[in-house]
């Protein structure tokens, strides 16, 4: 008999949608595999769009895991980097799991936790520095294997996280399946998707428009990073 | 006051998760827009994965829309195909509509509807000699504008798909602005996207482990073409 994979994504009030549908698209379609969306209740919780989604599992009756990955979010992922409860739960698991995970600024809270200090990381654009102060060594790669813990930048960064670790779970021919299955052969209309290129115009807007949640996390990532 | 965009993106059972939430996620991010995840009623359905999708708006209740969006799915999609409610509700947006749209098999929805017959538009690769059944020229581009209609290939198109419509609706600059704000900048690990570039022995596999829903499907649109 296989042995089933268990692979736990955490949802919490104003997670980012895609950071956490588009590992899901892809760790849903994996052989003998179970996936989480693990929250303390089953309620439906709100994304930051309004939207509804529902978790499957609660923290209590959560089996061990092969793999959780935190995604990121709006304001709600500074109420998770102090949010005592999933803290502890992220870190009892770390300590038997295979692959401790992010997208996005979901690495900010793992670092809260503890969890990705001495680690090689990847974040989201805007939250780089926030990301520095956990004494993180900070990537701009899409994705980072730094030994257990496999990270994605921003939000769309969640299906090339989702195939880098199909690939370490299931090896690369599953991976390449999946990938063809998904038809992810991907053509950005524009040549905007990173800060290098997007020019100085655009990324002072996107800053702008983010300017509250990314002064709120690196409040609390200056406050936090002092008592790890 | 600036007019209110509405967009509405169909839902229903066995829909592709990944289907809805990336255009959702892009679509979510406009300014002055209402996005609603349409179908018969507000109780939750299960996606092909066996998650929940919320429904916000029931067609009964529908505004006037400016983009319907109809994403693919598993068996559920053919059912659609079918479905006279659903048909109807498709007919009656699109007298009045902006843009017609698709992501993946949706547009084997839109051509049941009568919706896409003599016009260019794409599907999900595997699906293609479905959708010419229906007098669709079936291109293999990623995202194909024609005239009113706006249709994506298999399920990570919609990210794609979203920027594109995004940049109809609001211009380049609104687009770009999402785009960086998603770091859509992709990095696929692997070459495995495409059929063209995939090789024989993943497409055989994937065409395999679909062989059931792609034969109904067949089956329903050559049912349902010769009849509109």
């Amino acid at each position: 008999m296989m042995t089933q994979l268990q692979i736990g994504l955490l949802v919490y009030p104003d997670v980012t949608q895609l950071d956490v549908t588009a590992p899901l698209q892809v760790f849903s379609m994996l052989p003998n595999t179970t996936v989480h969306l693990l929250w303390k209740t089953l309620e439906p919780i709100k994304d930051m769009g309004g939207f509804l989604i529902s978790p499957t599992t609660t923290f209590d009756i959560c089996p061990q895991l092969d793999v959780i990955c935190v995604p990121g979010g709006g304001m709600g992922q500074v109420d998770m980097m102090r949010d005592i409860q999933v803290l502890e739960f992220l870190q009892t698991h770390a300590q038997t799991i295979k692959y401790v995970t992010s997208v996005c600024t979901g690495s900010l809270i793992l670092a809260a936790a503890g969890l990705l200090q001495g680690y090689k990381a990847a974040c989201h654009w805007a939250f780089r520095e926030n990301l520095a102060l956990f004494d993180v060594e900070v990537s701009t790669e899409r994705v980072v294997i730094d030994r257990t813990r496999i990270t994605g930048g921003g939000v769309t960064a969640g299906i090339d996280f989702g195939l880098v670790v199909t690939a370490q779970l299931c090896g690369e021919n599953t991976a390449k399946f999946i990938q063809l299955l998904l038809e992810y052969n991907p053509a950005p209309p524009f040549n905007a998707g990173s800060p290098e290129v997007a020019g100085e115009e655009l990324v002072a807007m996107v800053q702008k428009s983010g300017s509250e949640l990314i002064a709120a996390s690196l409040e609390a990532s200056k406050q936090i990073a002092q008592h790890i």
